[in-house]
This record gives C-alpha cells, structure tokens and sequence, in this order.
C-alpha cells in the first residue's frame, strides 16, 4: 500500500467500495467546532503555514514540548515561523503512531496537493510552497469550507456573547450554515475566581443586575431566545465528574449569593448549584429541541506556571478518573422523571468511561429521536484510530450504531475537515470487515445506508437540520 | 466467508479444526442463568416467537428502545405481536456490531433452520415460520434443552423459594439435571425498603420470628440444607461494590433491628452487615463445597419513571465504576485467614476492573480445585466477541487459562444455548491464532483437550458435576 | 510459521527488517531491576534451573497456585526440586496465552539452546539437561549478563543500604555497569509498622537520631550524595495512589514525631508527610539530574494468612484502581511550579489509567531531555504482550513515541534479558505494520533509528549514560 493513499485506513475491498461509493461524498454537519465567526464573517486569508498550524493548536503545542523544542520556539512571541515550522516537521517525524502524523498529511493532500511525507529535510520547501498558495482566493476560510463539503457549523458561544457575527453571517448568502452554540460553562462554574465578574458581565447583556437564582434564570432564559432565533440547535458543557446533589431554593441562593459576594463556598454548594442549573437547563433544551452535550472527565489547566503565563487552552490539560456514574445517571433520570430530559450527547474524557456511557444512552431513550440518548464519538485525546475504533465498536456492542450521529471536528482550525474523513475510512473499514467474514449480512446496498447516515443524515435529522 | 456460516467466527484453518473436532460437541453445563423451574417442570410449549424472544428479554428492549421505537410498541399491554416482530427485525439490521445480531442469527440457524439474515422485508414470513413449528413438541422446553446438549442447569433462587418445582424435577427422569442456585441478594440489601417485609417472610419458611443476627443466620442455615439436599452447588450475589467493614455482633445487631423496624441505617451500617452476613455465608458455602459467584459493578434500575411502571429487570441498568478493589481483597482475605475461603467465580460488570480482578485471583488461591478463585466469563454487557476476547486473553496473560470454567448464559430464555457456541467459536479463534503463529505449541491434542476442559470438564470438575 | 522462531511476533516483512538488522545488535541498558549487587559481584553460579527460576519468580508461583499446586511444592522448604520443576512444565502447558509462557521458551532456546516446547513429559530430561550446563564458566551471573549484551543495569536499593557490593564492583573491570538506584520507600511509608525502627537504622548510618523532618531530609542527603558517587542516576518510588496534600514543617514534623513513637496518625498525615517527602525528593532529584520513577496503584501483600508466613514479593499482590490524576499532577504542578520538577517516568500498575498517565506528560514537559515526562513501559501484571502492544500504541498516539526509553526487566533473575528481545520484536511488528499499510513513511532507514533509539540510545541519553 502506498503512503496514505486513496485506500488509506481501508483494509478490506468492502471497506473501499463503502468509503468511495458512499461515504466519500457525504456532507458535512460539523456539529460542534470552536471555529471563530469572526473570521467566517471577515472571510479571511492565512499569510504563512505556521499561523494556520501552530498558532493556537495546542494538540500540535504538546507534541513539541515532548520532543524537548523548547517553548520559547513554540509559542514564544518571538519565534521564528519558519524554524517553527521546521521543529514541527522534525516532531511529526518522531511522532509516529500519533494522529497528527495522519492529520497533517491529509491537509497536505487535501488543501495543498502534497503527497510526499514532511520532513525535517524538506520543511522549507514546503512552508514555501503552501505559503505561495495561501495568499489565493481559494484559501480563503470561506472557500476553505465549502471546498470541503460542509453544509452546516455549530460554533461555541458563550451566552453572554453578542452573537453579532452569526447575526452578519445570517444576512448573507453562503455556501453553509452557521449556528452559534449555547456553552454555559462559564454561569456553571461557580467556583471559579472570575464567576463573580462573569455574572455581573452577564446581566448586563440584559440589563439586570443579577442576584439570584431565579433572575439568573431568567436573564439566561432570554438569551437562549436570542440564540434560538440565530438557529442554535445544541449546547455544550464541559464537566470533571457530572453531579446531581438536589437542595431548595433557598440552598441554590445561598451558595449562588455568597460566590457573588467572593465568599468561601463548600464542595456541597458547587454541587447543588450546579446540579440546579442543569436541571433548569435541561429542561430548557428539551422545550426547544436543542441538544445537551456533555464533555466529561478532563482535568484542565495542571500546570499552574504555564497557566499563568498563558492561560486556558494552552495544552497542559488531562484525562482524569473521577467517578461519574452516579451523578450522570442520577442527573439524566431527574429531568426523565419530570418528562425533561433533552436530547443527549455523552463524550468520554477517559476512554474507561466508554462502557458504562455506553450502557447508561439504553437507560433513557425515547421516542422523540433515533437514539435520543447518543455515544458521542472519541473526543480529544481518543480522536484517533485506536480511540475511534473503541467507541464505534462499544457503541455497536451495547448500542443501535445504525443510529449514530458519528463524527465533528472539535476543531479550531479551519483545516482539520480530513478528520471526517479519516472517521469515516475507520468505520468503513470496521464494517466492510464484518461483512467479509460473514459477521453481518453481506448488502452492501444496506451498509452503505448506514454509512451515509452515520456521515450525515442521522446528525441532520438528529439536530432537525 | 458466508453469512454466519459453519466457520462463523473462526478465522485460521486451526481454530476451524479445534472448534468442528474439539468443540462443538462438548456438552453443556450452564451453572448460571435464570430460567423457570416452573417452566421446564410443566414442559411447556411457546405459541408465538415474539413471546419467546420480546416477551422478557431486557436486552432486545434495550435496542429497540434505542432505534426509538415508542415504548408501548416493545412493552406495551396490548402492543401488537406481529408487529413486535417487525420492529425487531428492523432494528437489528440497524444494530451492526451488536451482539444480538450474531444471537439472533444462530438462534434462527439452530433451532428454526432459518439461514438468511433477518430484515425488515422478510419479518412477516419469518415470523410466520417459526410460529408455525413452535407447536411441534421438538419445541418444547425441555426438548430444547435437550437438543441444545445441555448436562445440567443452574437456576437462581431465593433461600425463602420452596423450591417445590426443584423437589418435582428431581423426581423425573430427565435428560439433564436441574439445581438450584442460591441467591439470597435480599437477605443482604438491609437497604432496600422491602427488605423487613422479606425477611418476614424467610423466617416464615422456618417459622421463625427473626429479631437479630443470630436468627437469620440461624434460618439461612435451614435454607441452605434444603438447597444443598437438591443438588445445589453455587451461589450468586449481586454487588455494587463489595464492602468490608467489620464489626462486632452488636453492631450488627443494631444495624438488623434498626432496619427491621424501618429506621434510616447508616452507609456505615449497611456495609458491617453486608460484611457480617458474607463472612457467615461464605464460610457455609467452603463447608459444603458450593462456589460464591461474585457480580460487581453493575447500578440497576436508574430510570426512576420507568421502575415506578415496569419493576426490576426490565433493561434499565448500567455498567458502574465503584471502586472495588480494597473491599473484595479484604472480605476475600478475611475468609481465607480463617481457611473458611471458598471456591469463588468473580464477574466484572465493568471491563475496566478485568485487570483488577485477573490479578486478585492469584492472590487467594488453593489447592482445593485448580483455579479455586475463577474470573468469571465476560459478563453482561460485555458478553459479546470484544468482551469475551478481552476476558479471555486478560485470564490468558495474569492467570492459567487452561484451568477455566467458561461459559454460561446468565439468560432468561430457552433458546439462548447458542452463546455457548459462540463462546467456543471466540475462544478456539483465539487458540488457533498463537498456535498458527507459534506462540504456542503445535499440539492440536493437547489443545484440543484444554478446549474441551473449558467447554465443559473444568466446570464439571470444579463443581462436582 | 515454526514454534519462537526467528520471527517470533514478527507478522510482516518489514517488522522481520526492523529487528534483525536494528533492533536485535542494539545493546541493553536495563535501568530498573531487582538484581542482587552482591551476587553479581560473587559472579555465583546456581547448581539447579529449579533454583534460577522458581527459588525467588512470585510470577511463577501465582501460576502453580493457580494451577492447584499446593503451597508446600511450590515454596515448601522441603520440596523437591525435580518435582517442583515438573510440576512448573505442567502449569506451563495450560497456562496458554500467558506471557510466563514466552519467557521460558525464550530463556530455555538463548540460554541452554533448548528449542522444543516444555512439558510434562519432557520436563525431567530438559531439568538435568540445563544442570548439567548450569556449573559452567558461561553461566556465571557476569557471563550472563555479559552475553545479553547489557551495557549497564541500575539496581535497586534502600537509603540505609551500605552500598558495599557497589563499592566493590566499582573497583573491578567489569563488561557492564552496576549502578544503585535510590528506592526510600520506607523512608516514605509512615504508617507502616517497621517505620520507626527503619528511621532509626537510617539515621544510625550517618549518626544521627532522626526526630524531625530537617534531620530527616540532611540524613537523605547524605545518603543521595553516596548514592550519586557510586553513578546513582534514577530513583524509584512504589504508590498504591500518589497524595498531594501541602502542609507546614509543623505539621509535618507533628505526624513524623507520632509516628516515631508509635503513635496513630491519620490518613491526612500520612497524605502530607508524603507529600512533604516527594516534593523535596523531586527537588533534589532534579538537582542531580536524577530520573524520578513513580509505580502507581499496586495494592500489595493481600493475603495476610500467607504474609505472615512468606513476607512481602511472595506474589499476593493486585492492580488497583485508586483515582490518581488528582494527587499526581497536583504533586508534579507543585515541583515544576518552583522549577524543581526532575525527569520522571510513571509506570501505570492499571491499565485502565494508560490514557491519564499518557495524558499527564504532556502538561509537563521541558528542554531538559526529549520527552522528559515519559510513560513508562508496560509494567508488572501488564508486562505481556496486549500491554506492551497497549502501552506502546497509547504513547503512540498521545505523545512522541520516537522519544520513548523503553523496555526494563523489573527482575529479581539474571536470565530475564529476553524481556528486552519480546519488547523489541512487538516493537517492530508494530512499527513495520504502520509502515506497510502506508501509515507511516516507507524509511526503513529513519524508522530503524527510531528503533534503536528506543531499544538503546534514548534510555542512554535520558540517563545521561
């Protein structure tokens, strides 16, 4: 087999007939990105490769720092962008059995028609060579979308944002949607030093000054409106371990009040608080058909030198082990019980968590969607072959994998589409290989459906796209 | 390959001979399901094969709710058979990778010479067919078990069940053994809420008001007589966790009355007599040769609105991750410090803690039977090829797989034998790879005989069959 | 393909390149072992293979145990060899799929030229076979170690160690290096009964009484600076889970003034003692450009009725599952904070925490060395084929695999260096089938630097050899 080639990741004859005659041209819905709507709207171009690769990917971050370049040429303010991009080329090489390894060569392939294997030796050559292109109007972040079949992008957004570029986005013609989505993490996170200024800044996109639980409530309530009107479908929630501590009224505004205040508040009030606002919240989100999904069991931000230096997002972040089972099932069952419980996207952080997410989605189905309750594919640190393969073979193990909702970027690049690809050449491969040996019935005509559908008609049906 | 064919499962010309020479015709020894005593007693025939396969199969529940189909078409009272059936059919085709395709499939193979895969098109007719020879007496419960090769059974029963369906097979001339299996779950649930009113009723069989320890102790004693005079060999307990916390007699005294009048116990006290009861217990089961089955790391029954409807067991569970490892050494050394250990089959709910539980055996074992401490076959939810392969190859590496006892179906139904076949085909699969590579030695006798002692003779000897 | 032939776990051709003609010359650098100083330096021979291999292997004794030998053949002072060493070739046979298996194979052909596969049968003539060559020159300890090609060995050893046979071995031409490692194990468990008395034999070794925590740390000091004299370079640390709790010097001081009387501490003094401990620990190790190994989650000496018989490493100890990522990046956060964060690698003892360790490095890392943080190899329970291949793809895709320092014995037995060949020979079986399938680039040359480097050249350059 040639070096990532056209049957890259396809190991069977099926696998190749399923990926090229039905999975290749599939669409794209990326659900859940962290692209800017800035840079959408401004239609931007990238001056140099180093920008668009080692600007703000912290996956790429990390790798460097484990090949000992110092950070200095990493992320330092000076940094050369050649030599940067150099170091990577050395990285990669080093790297092997790394994702970004496959990653990097399918942007080489896909955007820029370079086939051969970066390099160390050949790295200037080919910083010159994408940079000569990157001024085109091809390269242009709109045309880099399109160019790459996306129908539609759920972006990130916090609730006391603007949303004013999704609002200049909505009033043209474009190729793609563009959907803000509804991340809160900020008004959950009530032990966080800046959730005081947080709130504060919150109500003042309503005019309120917030200070209590029910006017928290409302002002959020009036920006999911607004939200909903620019066409969110999904919100999405970073969590360690999901808890489900239920308290009165009077407790939630207790603790709620004294972290206004920068009061001290106890391990019990960040989870009764917190347990409050998600079941206001998910309630919310099933009255308006949105999606809830949950990101859990990643510990963030471990390195308090670097986190000083460079805040969140910066790479120093971990998968973490924390004991979820009881507060997710607990939580989900709370807003089933009152007939409340939205659609729900679990992501596991630790890929140990697989099973049990895996069982929990059979626990709280229902009849509003295929699969109401979904597995959200392998996330961060498993979005890779191995992570991959584990996810879609528990789902299929414990789940109706006919129905999934399959692949998003989680991206903040505007490049990273091959990872779509890459998802689907693993599971035509998974599949093609349970229809050679006879494990499932040999209908190609069938199995293509379902690939078609896990690429993107079971995520556009699911989100009512 | 064909469609689930004769070689289904065995991919090197090795495992093919293992499995059609070595094998395929072991007998059965399935020494822990759940079947009826009642029903295999009156011998009864099925007149409908959604009664058979959608009638009390929380698993086909499972996936049906899954694909979303509403809750009165799988459940309902007056949900309509035929149609049942079609849903089933179509949910399955969109079930790829889940073990109940393979199920389904040998099911249809086995008992009904239906050899084409199930779809949504051909249901009807399918479903016709079978119907169609449902009556015939070869379908009769205990021909099934017959035709299926099965040795003997092991059933799950309650220390207060008469066990009077026990006390009228043991009188018939049958193909096969039935014995009980001791299950006394709500003797040790001090907090669940009917637990005063049960054990009410255990002291009622022997007619006993039971007060304190000393009593209940006293009684399960009686029941462990009468199970033990009908062949019983086994027991089973379910945990969460296992717990060991020791205490004096008062302490579990207080705890027993405490719960006995309905008072709130502490998470203290529920985990000393929890203790308390399992040291008695297990040392009764070292005394009369049974083995102590242990299941951990499952959480039951977490949607509330649909417990509060359907009970028990109706597919609401999932895999849990309590930590387990301290308490089950623990209890396990407190048994053996007093050589009152018995011979113990430890189940992981949750595949993380197969590697926990591969390398506790080692700890505590003795020469009272080889492997006296068995990790337990891939259980639940994972008892599907990865979970087998997973448990497999983990006994493979951290203990002497040569020595295990193997399958079992853990079922409800009369026509679930097949996953012993499955099993088999999973493991020779298994076996035939290292000897084909030579990780193993070429000794198709001597392989073939450790195939067979786990098919079969390992449990027969390991429970004095 | 032939039994453990050459291409034993060699599955491509291109794997079968990497080892012969990389791998397979590169020398050993074997930088974590239990290797007696003292025997190494008497050059001792053994008179019997039943002595070599099960005189002091609790990983075979697990495995008669498991087989149902009883206790008094296995460890008995009066059993016999010959029969002992039959009654291992039996437990050998059914122990299929157990790394145990290899091992011997692979030590009975390097060793003693013995390829035929060992059983029952032909056991008594391959046991006086091996004697029979055992009282050779060739045999001695240096002699084996000389032909595994070894360039240095890093044993283990505690503080109060005189260091005598090092002492002694400096001074001689020997083929191969002998350094110390520092392993202050008991130095660190304050809560084990010995503690005091230990204390006690630690400070006698400079003359000093230890009653506080500064008189503590200038013994270790001391100590640390013999250590490096005699070419310490690693330490090595055993945590069931790694705690982070910071406190004062007085409470520190106050819970190691109980301790050393006797006294009962508390969990929480037990947790900041430790840390106190680690965190001046690491520092000093970073000073001296030491390497820190940390082996997490072990729960040890289960069986006490056995541990007052046998004592400690008498194989009764199991993977455990204490949550560990917060202790262990709090603890690793606080050392880098201050710049004091030495090189570290951290062995999982469960590999349900492969993906958090793998996770872990990246938030830590530094100029200091290529992948400072390592993950290292498959440890203990996991030291078999599934965990390295598991360990290996994990780093793979987590962080800079082609940084990776590889393989360590961990063994108390001169005849264990094949470990280094099956880690290799995994190695390249995997690496060649990333290349083949066009995963990675087709450089048989730079992949086979990468290679040696993790078979050799990064452990040298990582410990500064």
């Amino acid at each position: 087999m040639g070096f990532i080639d056209e049957n890259f990741m396809l190991y069977n004859e099926t696998a190749k007939k399923l990926f090229h005659d039905y999975a290749k041209a599939e669409p794209i819905y990326d659900f859940h990105c962290h692209l800017s709507p800035q840079e959408i709207y401004e239609n931007k171009n990238f001056e140099d490769i180093s920008d668009v690769w080692l600007g703000g990917d912290h996956y790429k971050w990390r790798a460097m720092r484990s090949m000992g370049v110092p950070e200095e040429e990493i992320t330092g303010k000076d940094a050369d962008k050649l030599n940067k991009f150099v170091k990577w080329a050395e990285t990669i090489q080093y790297a092997i059995g790394n994702p970004l390894y496959h990653w990097t060569h399918l942007e080489l392939q896909r955007y820029f028609g370079i086939n051969e294997p970066l390099t160390k030796d050949n790295a200037v050559e080919i910083h010159d060579k994408i940079n000569a292109m990157l001024s085109k109007p091809e390269f242009k972040v709109r045309e880099l979308i399109k160019r790459s079949n996306v129908k539609a992008i759920n972006t990130t957004d916090d609730p006391a944002d603007t949303l004013e570029y999704h609002k200049l986005i909505a009033q043209e013609e474009t190729a793609f949607k563009v959907y803000p989505a509804w991340r809160p993490d900020k008004a959950l996170n009530i032990d966080a030093p800046t959730f005081a200024a947080y709130i504060k800044q919150l109500g003042d996109t309503e005019g309120v000054e917030i200070t209590n639980f029910a006017q928290l409530k409302d002002v959020l309530l009036k920006r999911m409106d607004l939200f909903d009107s620019l066409g969110c479908r999904a919100s999405d929630h970073a969590f360690t371990y999901v808890p489900c501590r239920k308290a009165s009224e009077e407790e939630v505004n207790a603790a709620l009040s004294a972290a206004l205040k920068g009061e001290c508040i106890t391990k019990e009030q960040i989870e009764l608080y917190k347990t409050a606002l998600m079941l206001f919240l998910g309630a919310e989100y099933a009255k308006r058909g949105w999606a809830m999904e949950l990101h859990i069991n990643i510990k963030r931000d471990n390195n308090t030198r670097m986190f000083e230096k460079m805040g969140p997002d910066t790479g120093f972040d971990c998968i973490s082990d924390w004991s979820t089972t009881e507060g997710l099932t607990n939580l989900l069952d709370s807003l089933d019980y009152t007939n409340s419980l939205p659609k729900t996207i679990i992501f596991a952080g630790n890929p140990a968590d697989n099973q049990i997410f895996g069982t929990i989605l059979g626990c709280f189905q229902g009849k509003e969607a295929a699969s109401k309750i979904q597995f959200g594919t392998a996330w961060w640190f498993n979005d890779n072959r191995d992570g991959m393969e584990a996810q879609i073979k528990t789902l299929g193990n414990l789940g109706v994998l006919g129905k999934f909702i399959g692949m998003l970027t989680d991206s903040r690049s505007f490049l990273s589409y091959p990872r779509h690809e890459y998802f689907r050449r693993i599971l035509c491969n998974i599949f093609g290989e349970w229809m050679e040996k006879g494990e499932y019935a040999n209908d190609i005509e069938f199995v293509g459906k379902l690939v078609k559908d896990i690429c993107y008609g079971n995520a556009a049906a699911y989100f009512n796209l």
